[in-house]
């Protein structure tokens, strides 16, 4: 293969490179008349000009009679001036001017006399209450000039000036090839081992939004010549073609090759993280350019390499103004480390927590699509950059509105199935709710708290002396106080394990001959775990697989359900989705730890309410292992 | 008819007694099942939990080797470990881990021998490289909560959790019935004296994008019994009804007294300009609550209720946030008188001149569609604001991007359709280019610049006293500098006249025998008639139509061919485009007057690029009677 080592070529070079590639070979876009009725979110191709005026007669802008003004010249609320039958017409709005009319007077103003004939005190302007021919647009007037996005109203303005039809910039055909041998369509019934193809879904999806239309078609096996002769099918049935997965440089990596055999690579490899695997290349058709991208296999990379490589070169074509990054500046809370060679987009949570603007990243791996679902914004690390101190304020672009993003609840903590159940009840009964919730721990949540990053957090820290749940912990950490303690729930903890239990694990002590899963530290599971292996005299070294962490009770329990963990501790609820094996140690308290602000929070309010609700109680009993424990209740 | 007055009701007060009567009633949506392939832009009508994990196996992130990590304890740089075959597999990323592995080493970090053996120079951290199931969503998860509205990001993580359908809100489905006795759909072909309905098109596409299904029924006629028959066929068919004109209380309005005949009218008559004749009611098929508005016949109007009530409402029903409408704060370049009576809507180009954000307000007229084409916001003057005096900061709802308003070239002077061409030639080269342009008149351009609201105009003041252009009015408004003068063309200004010039006009002097339209105060034109009548020795009040006034020199020509008025000054360019006499009286000089800063405006230096092109000087050469005057040269 031709290209094995990729390039780190920084991103706005790669950009500009392929972009000015594109246009010197010639990319052009070509064009169709379509109706106006039709061209919502168009671009025109040319500019349109007005074929009528607008109106296109002078018009009665009131209800009332129209006249010509000079017949009321002098007249005054003393000396009215009468007018007959004869020298006026009575008008609806909308109506053409009578001829020999050069005003419309109110209907409003107008006395009207038994005879039928009228009585004016006041004289009229001529030309009032008219819309004149061309008022509005005028026949021959540049309506818009070329590459204007048709909106509804254009629409009606086009309209209204007699441009019934107009040349549009035809809409980029997009081949969208997924490759890859485990692979199948959602529309297919997937059997046992294949991996759902989603990437084309979301592709196909942007796509669709910017203007193109796209084509996806089969999925290709990893094999270099079936590859090879996708991309030169594509390349002769369409404008541009993505193909994806493969675009690396390892043994099943057969883009550039494929590329390079087509058309020519443009460069294979840029310094953004994720997203650095990627091809660029072009093929001609005759004298038409075909762009030529290898998207990387990792949904997250092949969204960010969409956003910043592939929507351009589409703008070029389409003729549109990209739409301008705008930076925010937020304070990031925690660490971020980055590789001085990349560029590093880190999807986060965006909340303001008192006044400041707080981003939380989310899990950076490239496969994480739940980071781009939860994503308020993306923390951009600079390429010559090491990172960032948490405290730091750091370069965010938004993706939700900043209107929305300024009223979100911010819950960090423990995590449990519950606040998401709370989440959705006030979205039922409040749609237009803002929360977000981040899984970090009870002690990691805590934390975000004393920081000031978060409006509340779910809790169970037990202290290992007393026993007593949160309330030695709090006392700690605020000494000052500035936060409430508020009671939600007991639940069961104790240890998931497999279905037919085939080890026989029965306890703490039956841990040393299983494969454990564990969660990661700072979780109120892993100090109960730590509490319970000391009381049983055991060594964390003792237990195998003590140091694989998971970071929620689902995750724990979709180890043990995959068999590639014999047991991990969680709550019953984790245990019953999945099916499996359940051993309870403890009935746990898990309550919401508050800002002292927080409690006026208008989101928070509405949690309250549904905290208290009898859907909420009737969701924990669908759950299981739950009791309700005075939700709402102040503690302290 | 039920209803003869208006009431006044402030448009927040309307919109929520709107909304509470609807849901007091039991507005409910109606949801349906669909395959998550499908879904973007739909809303969830439930929480989607994860039905598998994703990743659903424990899977290599990275090429390399799969191993036990303990294997490798205490490999260092000096002391490699060395492995024979089978204690290791090869891996490709996506591969599932093998089994008893629990570590993936980087293909970099693995030296490979002769004999199939490996080295490895750092020990392995178990579970290191790998993804492990469930680490992005595991089954059970909730992935969102109810109505959140899917993107194709929330298409690829249902996917990925197996979840391959979704229950969702119906789309409602819109009744538009437009009404009207001269309307016919621009898809027919309009015959003499027809109006073309463009209204249905504007409210059909901005349903479309709000996310419904819009139904436009035939036109009906304006009589009561058929707008009532349209109206109950509608509410029997859809789920909500809009009414398009015969909304107010006029003898031809017969939107109320239809509402109130098929259900119930909740409201008529809301205190905004435009869009006061407004009817809010509603209706019910069984159980089911259809909302039924009258909408305002003109077109600013009908979008405003549309936004500000209908929109709401549709909102409602698919369990949408609205957008929270943020308001910014703009220097308003005129004195806007507004009612005490009614929150008034105007809309304004607004632009960022030298820091400064400006907002220019656009012609009011509810008619004038090529209002809501320029708009890039609204300023919106309080109900209980007498208006704003020209300085002071006024509230807008901006229509574009900010980016994009900060970086427009804003140009406001006389109006000659060459600046349209300009603008056009620009975005041809730079599709991103962001100009905007209003017609003000020489003099009115001149007093934009002083005041700093504008980026530069198109300038055509002649001195009464030596005939040379410009140049003394820029010395004398601008004593000490600041602006600079740039030359552009002649163009040959005369009197516009009828085709077959019945009149026999032939010179200035032959005005006093015909009906005029003239050029509104300011204007360059208007100047130049002025001075020709002194030098006739006519008085303004000789010319029967000199107070009748328009602002282009297009909409003059349209008067004109009207046969309204026999004649009119103007540039022969417009002359031309509606076919007419034309007696030239002189060449003139219009050149552009720029501002000290604009200079170095990106806009800018493309514009004067454009205005010194070959291309520019063939579309003269199309419009007819312009000279090239050394364009780009400085001439002051």
């Amino acid at each position: 293969m031709a290209f094995k080592y990729l390039s780190n070529i920084p991103l706005d070079e790669a950009r500009s490179q392929f972009l000015s590639v594109l246009k010197a070979e010639g990319l052009t876009s070509e064009t169709e008349i379509i109706k106006t009725v039709d061209a919502n979110h168009r671009v025109a191709a040319t500019a349109v000009y007005a074929h009528i005026s607008a109106p296109h007669y002078n018009s009665c802008a009131m209800d009332g009679i129209a006249l010509n003004a000079s017949l009321t010249f002098g007249a005054t609320d003393t000396r009215p001036v009468t007018l007959q039958q004869d020298q006026f017409h009575w008008v609806n709005t909308g109506d053409p001017l009578p001829t020999k009319c050069d005003a419309v007077v109110m209907v409003e103003d107008v006395i009207e006399g038994e005879g039928g004939e009228i009585q004016l005190f006041i004289a009229a302007v001529p030309w009032q209450h008219i819309r004149q021919i061309g008022e509005d647009i005028a026949q021959g007037d540049m309506i818009f000039p070329s590459y204007t996005e048709i909106t509804p109203a254009i629409q009606g303005a086009m309209l209204a000036a007699g441009a019934l039809e107009l040349e549009v910039i035809k809409k980029p055909v997009v081949a969208v090839i997924p490759s890859g041998n485990e692979l199948v369509f959602p529309q297919e019934k997937p059997g046992e081992g294949d991996i759902i193809e989603f990437n084309s879904t979301i592709i196909k999806g942007m796509l669709e939004d910017w203007g193109c239309e796209p084509v996806v078609y089969p999925i290709v096996r990893d094999e270099p010549g079936l590859v090879i002769e996708a991309l030169r099918k594509a390349a002769t049935e369409c404008d541009f073609v993505l193909l994806n997965a493969g675009s690396s440089a390892g043994t099943k990596d057969f883009s550039v090759g494929a590329v390079a055999e087509i058309g020519e690579v443009i460069l294979h490899g840029v310094a953004i993280r994720p997203g650095k695997p990627v091809v660029l290349g072009i093929a001609k058709r005759g004298p038409k350019v075909i762009p030529l991208v290898g998207l990387p296999g990792y949904p997250v990379s092949a969204i960010l390499v969409m956003e910043e490589l592939v929507r351009p070169a589409i703008n070029l074509l389409l003729k549109k103004s990209g739409e301008e990054k705008a930076l925010t500046e937020a304070t990031v809370s925690r660490r971020l480390t980055s590789s001085l060679k990349y560029l590093e987009f880190i999807r986060a949570r965006i909340g303001n927590v008192n006044g400041k603007l707080v981003a939380v990243p989310l899990n950076r791996g490239a496969g994480v699509v739940s980071s781009i679902v939860k994503a308020d914004g993306i923390i951009e690390v600079p390429q010559n950059a090491e990172g960032f101190e948490a405290g730091e304020k750091v370069p965010v672009s938004l993706v939700r509105k900043m209107e929305n993003i300024n009223r979100t609840l911010i819950i960090t903590g423990s995590h449990d199935p519950l606040i998401d159940e709370l989440i959705d009840l006030m979205k039922i009964k409040w749609p237009d709710s803002q929360v977000a919730s981040s899984h970090v721990g009870s002690l990691g949540g805590l934390m975000a708290l004393k920081r000031g990053e978060s409006h509340l957090g779910g809790t169970h820290l037990m202290d290992e002396e007393t026993g007593e749940y949160n309330r030695s912990y709090v006392k700690r950490y605020f000494p000052d106080g500035g936060v409430t303690l508020i009671s939600a729930v007991f639940r069961s903890q104790g240890l998931i394990i497999a279905r037919d239990n085939p080890l026989g694990v029965e306890s703490i002590a039956d841990l040393t001959r299983a494969e454990y899963v564990n969660r990661q530290k700072g979780s109120g599971t892993r100090i109960l775990l730590d509490y319970m292996l000391e009381k049983n005299g055991l060594e964390p070294n003792k237990i195998k697989g003590y140091e694989r962490e998971e970071i929620t009770h689902t995750a724990v329990a979709a180890a043990v359900a995959s068999g590639t963990a014999d047991a991990g501790m969680g709550i019953l609820a984790a245990a019953k989705i999945y099916d499996l094996g359940f051993i309870p140690l403890i009935w746990e308290q898990y309550d919401l730890l508050v800002g002292e602000k927080t409690l006026e929070h208008p989101e928070f309010i509405h949690l309250l309410e549904v905290l208290k609700s009898a859907e909420f109680a009737q969701r924990l009993e669908k759950l299981g292992g739950y009791q309700l424990n005075n939700p709402g209740e102040v503690i302290l």
